[in-house]
C-alpha cells in the first residue's frame, strides 16, 4: 500500500487556550501529508495534476482524537492511499509523536475535470496511485 | 432538539489556491457555532464550562463537502445538540448558501475535569444541553 | 476619510496557548474589513475589482498591539482609507473592545493588472476609494 | 549576530484564491523561524522560557512582501535577533525562495512576568540572546 511519512513541528500558531493543538489543525496535516506523497517522488500536486486540468476536492473528511498534541511537538504523520476507484480514493492518516497514536482519520477525494465534471483518473495517475505499480 | 443559527461572511483568507473555502476552515465555522450556542444564551463556553474546570476536546470529527463555497458567500451555519451522554455529546452541522446546502458534519466532545478525566455532566450543564429543558 | 466598522466575535481557533488571540489572526481581521468595505456598500472585491483584472497584493504589514484580545470577546474593527495614490493605497486600522484599543496598524496595497503589472486606478474605483466622492 | 535558518513547504492551507501565499502566514513563518531558535538549540520556548514564568508576546510587526510565494515552494526563512534591551528585543526575518528575497519583516517582543509586567532578561536568557555569547 502506496504511504509516505513526513515530520510536523508544532507550532504556536497550532495551538489553542486550552494548551493543545486545535483540532482543525489535523485536516492541515493530512493535506501536507499529501502534498508530501508528491513531493518526495519528485513531482508536485499543482504542476502534475492540477496543471493538467485536473483537481482533487475534499468530499468527506474524518478525524479521530486519540490523545493531545503539544507546541514543540515533533510529530510524524504517516498516510496511504486506502482505496482507489475509477475516479475516486481514500487517503488514511496516523499522526504519532514518539510512537503514541494522536489522530487517526480519512478524506475521500473525487477526480474532477475543468470543467468540475466527475472523470476517471488517467492511466499514469492511476497507476501513481495503485499499490504495487 | 436545541439548535442555533449563525453567519458566517467568507473571508479572502478562507479561500484557497483553488478558488474555494479551503477544507479545514469548516471545522473552524463548526467551533463557531458552538460558541453562538453559547452566546447567544447569554452565557460563554470559556467563563461558564471551562471556567468551571470542565474542558469538552473533541474526540470525533466528520465532514461532508455537498458544494464549494466561495469568497464573500453569506452562508449560514446551523448546528443542533444531537445526542447527549452522561459524559459526552454529539452536535451535528450543517453549513448552506441560500438555503443549498455545502457541508454537514458532526463533532462528538467528551466532559472532562481539570485533571483530564472523563466526568459526568453537571445537572446544570445537562440540562442546558438537553432538548426541551 | 472613508471609513467602515465591522464587529468581530474571538473563535477558539484564534487564540493559542498564551490564552490570548495568536498575533497573526489581526492581519486575517483587517483583510476582513477591508472586504466589509465593499459589502457594506453592496459590492464585492472579488467581483468588482478581481473580476475586472485587478488586483491588490499587499506590499506591506503594519501591526501594534496595545493589549490582549480573548476567546468570545466581541472586538470592534475600524478600517478607513488613510491614502489613495495613482496606483497604491494605504489602509489602517483599529482594532478595540469596548472602547479600548487593541491592535492598530496599516497595509499598504498596490493595484497590479492581469499580468501582474502596477498600474493606475480607474477613475470608477479611484472614486470609490476616495474621500468625500 | 544569533541568527537561524529554517525551510517552509508551502501547503494548499496557506494559498488563497489569487494563487498565492495569503499574506497572514507569513507571521505564522516568523513564528516558526523563532521556535527553531530554540529547537536548534536543544531547547524550546514553551519550556525553557514560559515554563519559567515569562512570555514573549509581539508587541509590533511589520511584513514587506517583495514577490509571492507559491504552493509547493521550499522556502528559506532566515532569522536574527536584532537588537535586544534589558525587557525587549527586535527580532528580522527573511523569507526566500532559491535566493530570491520574498518577504521582510521584524517582530519586536517584550518580556513579561507571570503577572503580565514588563520585566528585565535573566542574566542567561539574555546571553542566550546576545550575540557572540
Amino acid at each position: 500500500m502506496k504511504s509516505i511519512e513526513t515530520q510536523i513541528r508544532v507550532r504556536y500558531a497550532d495551538t489553542d487556550m486550552s494548551g493543545i493543538v486545535y483540532n482543525a489543525n489535523y485536516l492541515v496535516w493530512f493535506e501536507a501529508a499529501r502534498g508530501e506523497f508528491f513531493w518526495q517522488r519528485g513531482m508536485d500536486y499543482a504542476r502534475d495534476i492540477e496543471a493538467r486540468g485536473y483537481h482533487w476536492p475534499v468530499t468527506e473528511a474524518n478525524l479521530r482524537y486519540h490523545a493531545p498534541a503539544f507546541y514543540g511537538d515533533l510529530l510524524t504523520v504517516r498516510a496511504w492511499i486506502a482505496d482507489v476507484k475509477s475516479r475516486a480514493m481514500t487517503v488514511r492518516y496516523e499522526i504519532s509523536r514518539d510512537g503514541k497514536k494522536l489522530c487517526t482519520g480519512f478524506t475521500t477525494h473525487i477526480n474532477i475535470d475543468k470543467d468540475g465534471r466527475p472523470t476517471a483518473y488517467p492511466d499514469d495517475i492511476r497507476k501513481l496511485l495503485t499499490p504495487e505499480d
